[in-house]
């Protein structure tokens, strides 16, 4: 068995006095509460407090990252515990499941699952040897142990990890019951919804156009009309911002807006509400609607998000078998300036709009994202997500976006994870990368150290909570 | 107030072997002069002589790098004293604009305008303590003092900070007459013109047809005719040879080039002078008067820098208002392999010609731009432009570009700014990121010592010279 | 005369306690035997081992690294003895040549040519002073000597420089004589073919009609039927196995694949064979073909490989002159997500089938291969290619793809080169950077160090063998 312990200067430069730059940075952020805007966690954990079922279906079946890479060296999603959409059989077992991740963990070495894992099993269950086949059993059963105790529920980790808010992600037609639960249960834990309103705003997404006759009945709005459409939007902006939403999430295939004149734009509602629908026109009507909530956005104040970029379920077999989200998602080319040049020809000067823009195409980081968050005061840059949500991602986005769109136009990190136990694993993460980074600037004399001081904390705090809101 | 000191190891690594040799290299080329071959500055600078107005006239209306950051943190260009199209009025008092300035100069943290900027301030007027809220009003009095001093002058601050020649760009309808009066005055500071007809080749231009005319006029030639036409750009090409011009230089939206057949070029001059004028036949008239001028330069020796790529006035409102060049210009993605194909098929293996390319897009440094001038003897790279001209930029751009170019392919510095101060900051950040590339080589046993001095020196000053023929 | 000392610690970093950790893990790899899974070397060397004729011959005239930086810089091909395609005549004394390269040989300073040559220069023939004009003689008589003697005759520098198994690469029409000869030469060492049928599965090649009738005819199958065609494949890729393939390699311009009816692919061929060939139809062709060959590569175990995204001979001239692989290779802009999809759509989840992909265009490293590798089972990612088999390019390619492709997704390194005597020093550079970045994955305490250890080996000697089944 080898020891597994974490680090005390992981992830910090080897070079001495670079490193003791960033240990003395990273002493003033490490106990900094963790703000996390986006992301993608239950809150029936937060609403009903149960105990997570096993180690297994805590840390493996859910988690895209895990199976992705097991899957891409032979491992059968069956043989994971992955359920299918027919409900044919796959591995119940979860002793099975973990063991068959314990014994192809040396997969990950090298990526950041890895260093969020290992951040769990030490911090969180308190483990101190390695995972693999040998000490598979050992740590299924420590964790399967912990999860039955009152310390390991979904409230308790929250306040254990320091969380001070967590905004989770809704859909137009959730009722919002889970949030309402939290906030009737008297917990005292901050966890809000941010609103997602791709089904009712995307008319390639299947079910569209009951979606949307659903959503206006929600809102008790006439689906008929493009202006009641739009009322019901509004409505539930209004419902989201009642569970404490401060922001809206949108997941499009491309960051292209349009404006379209009033005729336009209702005649080209009534043809998506009737369908068929041509890839031009749901592109143009996402476009548009982009446009819409960029003009919601400063009227009611909630941020704005775009995560555009995603070529969804690339993997055939897998969508039939076992459904969205099973790891199959591809990054796609991005293209902003021209994509959003009718939004920011609106909006683009309005200071009480925030767009947060959101990429998977590293190379419009200095072609386009930073000289245009450099540029327009609507516009702030998300963090390296999803796939660059790694240390050399995050190096790369400081490196390649600060010098044009300066730190002041970033907001900090989010962790975007359905992965409870990994938030603070990847909230120290960042936290270090960025202490890095910083370290980095300050010994080549690039930047003071009062001022690579002020940046740390802004990075792991400030920024978030001033661009979102919170 | 807090202490602003440039550290004699500024830019260089951290780690001690690799910051050694770098400044051993650097210790040899610091104080070599300044070959500025392309750039914006004033040529009535240098013909009259006459002092600057004020530190924010001088150091914060012009400058683009400067306002554009502050607006998009909210900061409004009429607070900043930008003057608008329509006259209409903005601040007025420069201590103001200087105020809200240095209020906000946290905002350039990591950025190259703060390295500047600070160079700026420590170097040329000999302030010691770090701009803020608290020293706005003794910045201000400092350097508007100095401004007021025979010293500070144009002329004297070009000879004070070791320039050898400086190029400025003139349009095709310049009169050169500033150029004139420099030569006539007597003065020893070598300023020279560069030739950049874009006014006079880009028919999507407004006033192109008029600009056509006015210029064949000039020359005395028949705007009537393409020959004619012709013509004329080799009698102001002459023109500007007569006022030092070595280069010409080119803005074009792509690296497009055409070669087309004598009576397809005539009857499409003919159709863009009579205009309305179809995006196609705007990018194919650029094209083909590109592979013009390159026939032009092998014939009279001037060496050709093309510039494309670059989504000018992205902000509508901030055009309407304030008109072009303030900070609204997005880089677009770039082609070259295809795009200058037609001209390298004629002119790309004539040692008598000298195309220095440049890119915004960065993606192309490695993919394109590197392979081509490693093979092509007429194609040389300019270095990291615009945005990339910063610490990160020019690093990537050598490790990017190196290992396939060469550094004999490459043309050493253009500082291409319009801010006359921030030359021998620009030049000596410059200086500065080569030591340290080259420093590394050295350390990781790539180059050896000895070819790292003459390198050094070569991408500080020899290149440059022998590139641009100065 | 300078000295030409290869330095022990050459392409570590410089920070000591990552070089020291650099140093350890290449011990244990420095002397492990090459594997050489795919390149461009002549089978004829090994089958014969006649003597190189002279040093040019051997270093300079067929190596376009070398000549195309040469051409960049204003030597002309004919002054470096290249072929002409008319039998005009070039330079015809080889030392006239090699005094050419000599006095240039400041060209290469930062490229990986000069460390491979340099290599071959102190390691293979002994030198040990560096190359230039003043040496260029000593150069030659010491190589031309050494070149005489039975030590550096292919054989011998094969076992000296302890190549464990090489593939060479063979058309389709090849009868693979040489190749016989080796087997039949008795020799212990390993040659092998691999089989590259772009010449009659590209419809745009030169006189693919009459290749594909020579191929049918070779394989003793009907070219009048699609299905005696895919026989005829299956036939010749039998004759390949039997001549020790594992691997077959496709050069396509793109990496489109599609999956064709049979009455459309039947038409589809009897229209490419009876010409012309329009841009689609070739690209439809070839689409569909690498979707039978990965079908055929799951019935016969053979690896495949896809090299796509070249613009092959852009210099018009230079084509005319000298024909093809003049250095006149430029890299296009690639993509796989698309182009993809239909092969991973009916192939990419079986186990049996192991696709290696290649490409110029890093861009994709980060956004579409390390995300489809760290997914699909059947894909793998080759090693920095052509221009990217570089120090910079090996570091980027790491940096980019470890973190969501994960190591094992990986196929170690290939040297795909035809300079033989390069490929010990190409191999000794790849497990160096290799070393350097698990290096610094330990000192940054993102690795422990005896994963670092096994790593260093599976990177150097185990995936390679493992991928390519040898």
């Amino acid at each position: 068995m080898k020891p597994l312990k974490l680090h005390t200067d992981r992830l910090f430069p080897a070079e001495p006095r670079t490193r003791d730059i960033a240990r003395a940075l990273h002493a003033t952020v490490r106990d900094l509460p963790i703000v996390s805007p986006h992301g993608h966690t239950d809150p029936r954990w937060f609403a009903y407090d149960d105990p997570f079922p096993n180690p297994s279906e805590l840390l493996i079946v859910p988690d895209h990252y895990v199976f992705r890479m097991l899957m891409s060296q032979g491992v059968k999603l069956e043989e994971l515990g992955v359920p299918t959409r027919d409900g044919s059989p796959t591995e119940t077992d979860p002793r099975a499941i973990w063991h068959r991740f314990a014994a192809h963990y040396h997969l990950f070495r090298g990526t950041p699952s890895r260093m969020w894992l290992d951040w769990v099993f030490a911090e969180t269950f308190g483990i101190d040897v390695r995972l693999g086949a040998d000490t598979a059993d050992h740590y299924y059963d420590v964790i399967d142990a912990a999860l039955k105790t009152p310390a390991f529920r979904p409230r308790a980790l929250f306040e254990r990890h320091g969380i001070e808010v967590i905004a989770t992600t809704e859909g137009p037609l959730d009722p919002l019951d889970h949030h309402r639960a939290i906030r009737a249960s008297g917990w005292g834990g901050r966890v809000i919804t941010a609103y997602r309103p791709d089904p009712v705003m995307d008319p390639a997404v299947r079910g569209f156009a009951d979606n949307v006759r659903a959503f206006c009945a929600m809102a008790g709005e006439d689906a008929g009309s493009f202006a009641g459409y739009l009322r019901a939007h509004e409505r539930r902006r209004a419902d989201f911002r009642a569970a404490g939403a401060t922001s809206t999430d949108h997941g499009h295939p491309t960051a292209f807006t349009a404006h379209l004149g009033k005729a336009e734009i209702e005649a080209l509602y009534a043809s998506v509400m009737s369908g068929p629908v041509s890839d031009r026109d749901a592109e143009l009507f996402r476009g548009h609607m982009l446009v819409e909530m960029a003009r919601m956005s400063i009227e009611d104040g909630m941020v704005m998000q775009l995560h555009p970029g995603v070529h969804r379920s690339h993997n055939a077999a897998v969508l039939a078998r076992f459904g969205r989200d099973k790891g199959g998602d591809i990054p796609a080319a991005g293209e902003f300036v021209q994509a959003l040049k009718p939004l920011l020809d609106l909006y683009g000067n309005d200071p009480r709009l925030t767009l947060i823009l959101f990429t998977l195409d590293e190379d419009v980081y200095s072609r386009e994202l930073a000289p245009l968050a450099g540029h327009y005061p609507a516009l702030r840059l998300g963090p390296p997500w999803w796939f660059h949500d790694s240390p050399e991602g995050m190096r790369r986005f400081r490196e390649r976006a600060t010098e044009t769109a300066g730190f002041y136009n970033m907001v900090g990190f989010n962790d975007d994870t359905r992965a409870f136990l990994s938030i603070p694993a990847r909230h120290d993460m960042a936290r270090r990368m960025d202490c890095a980074w910083l370290a980095r600037l300050v010994a080549e004399h690039r930047l003071e150290e009062d001022e690579a001081f002020e940046l740390a904390r802004a990075l792991s705090y400030d920024l978030v909570k001033q661009a979102y809101k919170l």
